[in-house]
């Protein structure tokens, strides 16, 4: 009977070692799987933005290519001013959940893997939701000339369903 | 006896639930996390590509935005033909590791997060590694024309380090 008890006890030990041993290789797989696509830069300081926002220019235009493209991290309730681009911008959702509102429309809820095209000149903005930071790569042709920046987006603007 | 025989066999199957739940969980945050950030889209049936080589269209140029975006995936082994931008291109590595080479220069390996500003006009080519599928966003100008597409990348030039 001891023994019958000391191989009884043995196999609780190894079911609980591999049970172990398996939870360290998913938790490998998903720190690796949850790894930020792109560094989150530099802490934006200019007063084109509400809140804190990271900015990592991947892509700076020059004469040859006049396409830059950024990775921007807004954490929650932070969000651009009302802005326009001379030539449009595309903005490729990453991660999180974020909003983006053209001037006289609803906003739209941004989820990963979402995508907006803003047309050239339309006055609109973007930002993370309330609770929850927004990761999103912004293309913007360059050719036209820079972004104009606007008024600031209010708390009532933002909070509006 | 018997009842501590019991007791023990109902730790045992407590354990092997509790690791088998935890398994459960982390799986499900792998699955969440692994998605990828775009679907893969239709695979590519013309002849400017070698190998199984998938497009997603994100974003098409029009008259307003002269920008395209899109996705592609490539097979291990898959590649592009010789071709050239006449606005140039960026490249963003989303996942698995990938080739790129530029006429006359040695070929580049990207990895998730990495970054090619490909020069207008200069031939080159991208795909993916020999044993891995690469995941790669496309931002291509299309102002200035159409991609021009040159030969093949014979497997003496792919495979070479």
């Amino acid at each position: 009977m001891k023994i019958a008890f000391v191989q009884i006890a043995l196999a609780m030990v190894v079911i609980a070692i591999s049970c172990k041993q398996h939870a360290i290789q998913e938790n490998t797989a998903v720190a690796q799987l949850s790894t930020p696509l792109f560094p989150k830069g530099e802490k934006i300081t200019n007063s084109n933005f509400t809140g804190d926002v990271w900015l990592n220019s991947l892509v700076n235009a020059d004469s040859l290519n006049s396409i830059a493209v950024g990775s921007v991290t807004f954490a929650p309730g932070a969000r651009t001013k009302w802005h326009s681009h001379p030539a449009g911008q595309i903005i490729l959702a990453l991660e999180g959940a974020g909003y983006y509102q053209e001037k006289g429309t609803a906003k739209r809820i941004l989820r990963k893997g979402d995508i907006v095209k803003c047309p050239p000149n339309v006055s609109h903005w973007h930002g993370a939701s309330i609770d929850s930071n927004f990761v999103q790569v912004a293309i913007t042709g360059r050719e036209k000339g820079e972004t104009v920046w606007l008024e600031a987006v209010t708390d009532s603007v933002y909070r509006k369903p």
